[in-house]
Order: structure tokens, then sequence, then C-alpha cells
């Protein structure tokens, strides 16, 4: 079953917002058995919404929209939709009534526009949205389905999740897709895909594995169309056992499963060691602190962090030696081990991680070039310190060394390093 | 003259990237006075790419292609292309010989899959890549033009800035579209929008205002398209004058122009005021460290920070009493204020700005929800403490109180708190 996604609104041809809905989107009606065949974008005019959605069911039996439904639009897609599908504009007191104990619970008054969120096209299935103003709509014409829905993300997720994508599965009689998700750090993805190669080659032709690759990070999701009812715990256990094997191919690499980020698989490793950890960090600014602290419930595990970006504060804050940092510079294996054992004390942690690098674009010399970044884990028994070598944009430097940091900090809990 | 943005790639339509390529062309293409009337993405086939390229042109003058062009990509856009425009594939000595070199200059022998990136449809105009392998080409047929550029984005972004753009204004006669942008932050998209009303009724209809928001911040741009070179300084200094008015009215929000990010804005002023800088940050956990240093060159004003995530790290690292803590709890003024003492004494530094809040999903109290952030900025001779109530979303009140906090130690540096 075929998806055409078409985005409405000039901010998106503008370029003032970036498009993530429909990589979101795609992902979601992947994984639930639908092929995304074309994506669009047209303006805000009448006339390009009905280009738009014609262009678009020419290939697609569903069109999904997203955008041109809020209040400062002047409606012209729901009056669009209204006209292209022969239905007038209705009053809807459902959602009226809906938008109005919204106001009323926040005790603002309800504005004049919001009364024109309450006028639907009347042939129009509406999907309710609990979590802002506008609804979905779904029509059907001629065995196609064409559905409507804000643009807001977080909204558009709230009723492709609950209302969307259940209805869909239902009317296309679709049976699931099964899906195992391998996470990987440290390794760029043509080098993974040449280590797969056999593994691939091996793939029965119903097992897909698809690579979805972000900074130093490769997440490999092994997905499997389930053909009848009855083969779907077959099939689950068939990509377990993929899953288990790709792993193990990949096991100094792999360091979780499924949704997880590698902060949230760090964060439980220290949970289930019942350790604390924190950071001294240089080139990094701090960014490691914000990654693990972007993690709901860190101050279970990390209790602080020093960002001691220059000389003096790796010696005031740190205890750093001033006699290391002139003779190994900063950036030196020496540097970074006395700033992990400085933080273990002065944090009063278990574990620490200790970063001192060249983020650039300047301060590079001939031995160590911008990117040079070393890294050290310590705990009050061991140490271990590395050197990687980035690229020449500054804040890729400091996101890939976030990546190898924890990836470090996560190998030297398992005692993998 | 009108141009449509066509992306090429399984990967798109997979959702395993988002496209930021096309939010990035779109305002370049913009601002040197070409409209983005539509945009697409088709899959790898021969097929899906044809039928792409034929509807783009329905409506465009220009349909610029990108992505396809890897070596991974078995050449499927290439061959395309040459059969689309009837011209074979030829070997192009220039592109091989550049290759090539890079190859020697990095000590690799050549992979095989190169010599096909150096073999081009004989008819294109080859728009040499200095920053990657795959070349831009160029075709026309029938009054309009087709560019094809790698997907890799700061490939695609270096071709687009020396090759693609300078191209279309010749090609096209266009005239240069003079811009000027302020920079807003601490009030939403619609209240300014409310604010400016007057502003924008009375513009003169040759000058668009657009709104691009990002979180805590929206950048205000005017535009106006230059009719005759004679015109062109006038429109400046009439754009200089409207920039000015608005930036009047806004005052208490607009931090700059142009464009600066906040994080160098507040970098410039504490260079030229020749002052040190300094965090202690709570529910940020180091995120403020981290924006301040994704500006080259901060170093200079920025020593360090300290993360505090836990009472004893309050006490410990910035010297907060504990009964305050105990008193007023970590999420206080009495905190904050004692937070940014303790910084400016720890870390040496000349400002500091402190931060303590309630970032979610849990911890909300029903006087303190989730949400709740309070910050100060101190100086050896007074502070400031503000509270905000932001949302229930930990990520965005970390990236909210970081522009709302930045701004405010801007102010502060100011005297405008």
């Amino acid at each position: 079953m075929n998806v055409h996604l078409l985005t409405i609104g000039d901010e998106i041809l503008l370029g003032q917002i970036v498009d993530t809905n429909s990589a979101w989107m795609s992902r979601q009606l992947n994984l639930n058995g639908m092929n995304v065949t074309g994506k669009s974008s047209v303006g805000d005019t009448a006339a390009d919404i009905v280009s738009g959605i014609a262009h678009a069911a020419t290939e697609a039996d569903v069109v999904i929209m997203t955008g041109g439904l809020g209040p400062t639009k002047d409606d012209v897609t729901k009056k669009t939709l209204a006209e292209l599908f022969h239905t007038p504009l209705v009053f809807h007191p459902e959602t009226h009534a809906r938008i109005a104990a919204y106001f009323e619970k926040v005790g603002r008054p309800m504005p004049p526009s919001m009364t024109d969120q309450a006028t639907l096209p009347e042939s129009a299935t509406v999907m309710i949205n609990k979590v802002g103003m506008a609804p979905g709509m779904w029509f059907e014409r001629e065995g196609k389905v064409y559905i409507s829905l804000p643009g807001v993300p977080f909204e558009m997720e709230y009723l492709m999740s609950m209302e969307v994508i259940p209805r869909l599965r239902e009317r296309f009689a679709l049976r699931p897709v099964v899906h195992r998700t391998v996470l990987t750090a440290g390794e760029g993805e043509s080098n993974i895909a040449r280590r797969l190669e056999t593994f691939e080659d091996a793939l029965p032709s119903n097992i897909k594995l698809a690579y979805l690759p972000a900074l130093g990070q490769v997440r490999l999701r092994l997905t499997a169309q389930v053909e009848h009812a009855s083969e779907e715990q077959a099939l689950g256990i068939e990509l377990d056992r993929r899953a288990a094997e790709l792993s193990e191919l990949l096991s100094d690499i792999v360091f979780g499963q499924g949704d997880s980020s590698l902060e949230q698989v760090v964060g439980e490793i220290l949970m289930a060691q019942n350790k604390q950890f924190g950071t001294a960090e240089s080139c990094t600014g701090g960014y490691v602190a914000h990654l693990i602290t972007s993690v709901p419930g860190s101050s279970k595990y990390f209790p602080g962090s020093i960002v001691s970006y220059s000389y003096e504060m790796k010696e005031k804050l740190l205890g750093v030696n001033m006699a290391t940092l002139e003779k190994y510079g900063a950036v030196s294996e020496e540097a970074v081990v006395e700033m992990a054992k400085g933080a273990l004390d002065r944090l009063g942690v278990d574990v620490a991680l200790a970063i001192s690098g060249i983020a650039g674009p300047d301060g590079g010399t001939p031995d160590k070039p911008v990117g040079t970044v070393w890294m050290a884990v310590a705990d009050r028994n061991r140490h271990v310190a590395v050197k990687q070598l980035f690229g020449r944009d500054r804040l890729k430097n400091i996101q890939m060394t976030g990546t190898y940091g924890l990836n470090l900090v996560r190998k030297f809990l398992l005692r993998e390093v």
C-alpha cells in the first residue's frame, strides 16, 4: 500500500522551517507495513493545494497532508478540501466544545478565530486532536484515502499514532511489520556495511536491513513483513536470532537494542552498578554533561561536572599540575588522566570522564591538528585513555567527541576496555 | 523565476534522514531573487527519477536535484539524466585527475568505484566540486535548466554558493534581493506579530517581512527585490531605516542583527567589555556552557563552568549554604543568587549566570510545577534574578532556559536589567 506525504505551507517553501515531520511519518508508516513512494510540498494557495493533491494521488493509495490548518492560515486548506470533495463546511459541536473547554480550563477567553477551527467539511471523518486545536480529517474518494493533519509536530505525532495508523491498518487490512533495532557507536556506515556483507547476503528475502546513521552512531534496523497472522511469532523469533547474530558480529561497536540512546544506556549501567558519574570537560565545554542530563532521572547517578576551559581552571578546579600542562600541553594523555582523577576527587564520583581536544577551527599544530581529542575514563582502581582524530568542523567535533566519550565510559563500566 | 527542488533517494522516503538541504536551499534562492514554488522527493529508480523531473518541470523554470550521486548508488541518477537528455556518458579527465589527486594526497589507493564518478553525461556543464568527489551538473532543454548536485550538505552548499546561484543569476539576469535581519529572543511569534501590526501595514508592497522562529527566538527578515540596478543603494538605505524602526519597536527583545547567534552576541559584548564569564548550572546540566563554547574563540572570555546537579555539589563546588537549600529549595531566588556569587568566586570570573529549575518530566510540586526555572546573573557589584515558567517537555525546557539565560546575561552586561 503506497502513501504520498504532502506538506502544505509557504514556510516550508521559503525554508523558514525544516520539515522534520515527514521523516518521522515515513519511519512510522514503514514500520506498519506501508510504503512512502513520494513526498512533496506546496504553498498556501487553493490552486497549489489542488494540484498538489492531484499529483500526490496519481501514484498513491493514501495521501497524508500536514500543515495549513492553523487559525492564522485563513482556513484555505479546509475550504479547498471541502470544495475538492464536494461537501459543505459545517459547524462541528464536539470540536467546538472541546476547544471551549480548553480555554475555560486555562482561564482565558476563547479568541473568535477559534470558532473557525470547529467548522469542518461535512463528509470528513473527524479525528479528535486531544493535544491541540485543529482536528485531523479523513476523506475517501474512488478507493483512495485523503488525510489532513495539523503541522505542529507533537499534534501530528499524536494523531498519526492514535488515529491514522490504526485506521489505515484496518482499512487496508495490513499485517504488522516485525522489527528489531541494533544500536552501534564509533564506526561509519560504509565500514559496517563491509563487515556485514556476508550477513546481508544470507538474509532471506523477507527480512530487510536498513542503516540509520547519525553523528558517530549507526542504528541497524531489521524488518520483516508479516504475511499471515500465524507466522508473526515465528518471524519475531527469527528476527531475535538475526539481531543476536548481528550484535555478535559487531560486538565491539554495539551498545544496545531498541529505541535507547547511548546516554540512556550509560545511565542504565550506572544505575545497575550503583555508581555515581561525572565529567571534566575542556573542548566539549559541557556538551557531555548536557547529554547525560538530557535523560530524565539522571540526577540519580550524576551529581555534577566541571568544565575547565583554561589552564587555570584545570589546575584550580581539578587539581591538574601546571607542570603537566606546560610540559605535555592540555591536549595530552597526561593531562586528561590527571583531569579524570581530579574529577573523581573533586566531584566525589565513582567514575569520571575527562576530555581535552582541539575543536577548531583554529588552534591546531602540525603534531596536534584540529580535531585531535584525548579522552580518559577513570575509577579508583584504573584508567584508560584514548586519542581520536576527528575533522575540521567545530560543532561536529564536539558532537562526535560526545558519542565517543560516552561509548568509552560504557565500555569501561562493562570492563570491555 | 520559479525553482522546484527535487531530492532523490530512498533514504529520504524511508525517513532515515531528515532533509535539511532543501530548507537551506530555499532560503539562499529566496535571498537571490528566486521563488521556490515546489519541493518533492522520489526514490532511487530510473522510473521515479524520470517522473519526478517531469512533474518538477511542469511549473518551474529551474529544477535542482540533490542526491543519488554517491559511488554506492550505482549511478542510476547519472544514467537516467544521460538518457533523458539524449547524451552519452563519457570519461571526464579533469574530474578523474581531481579525484586521483585527492587519493594521492591522503596516501590511499583510489577505489575502483571512483572511476565511475569521473564518467559524466557529455552535454552537461560540469560544476567542479572542490570539497568532495561528485561534481555538479547543469543541463538545458527547451529554455529550462536542470541541475544535479550531490546530497552531502556541505558539498551541496559549496556548489550552490560558488556555482549554481551565480550562474542562475546570470542566466536569468536576476536583480539582487536586499535584506536585513533583526534578531529577537524571549517572545513568541504571535505576540511579535501583534506588536508589529501597524509597522507591517505601513510597509510598501516591495518590502516583505518574514518570521523565522526557533526555540525562544524569532528572526525577523526584511527583504526587497531590486527591480533596477540604480535603485539598489536607495533600497538598502530604506531597509536600514525600516530595520532600525523595527528594532526600536521591539527594543526590549532585539539582541542583534544579521547572521549572529545569541551566544555570539554575548561573546562579542564580553570581549568588548574585557570580561570573563562562567556559568553555574543545575537543570540545564552544562547546556549553556555548551552554547557559549560552540562559538570559535570563546576561550578568550570563558574559562569554565560548574555543573552542580546535586545539593552536595552546590554546597561543595559553589559554596551554597545547605541551610538555604533546605529552607528555600534548590529552585529558588535565594539558591540561584548564592550559586551565581559562588561561581564568581570559584571560577574567578567577572560575570556569572546561575540556573536552577525543574526540567521534568518529574519533580514538579503544586507551587513549583515542571518548567519552573530560576536564573540569576551577578557581578561583584550587583545581581538580578528572574523566574520563568516553561512547559512540560524536558529538552525544550533546557533549550528555552539556555536562550532566556543568555539573553539575561546580555541585558545585564548592557545594564538593561
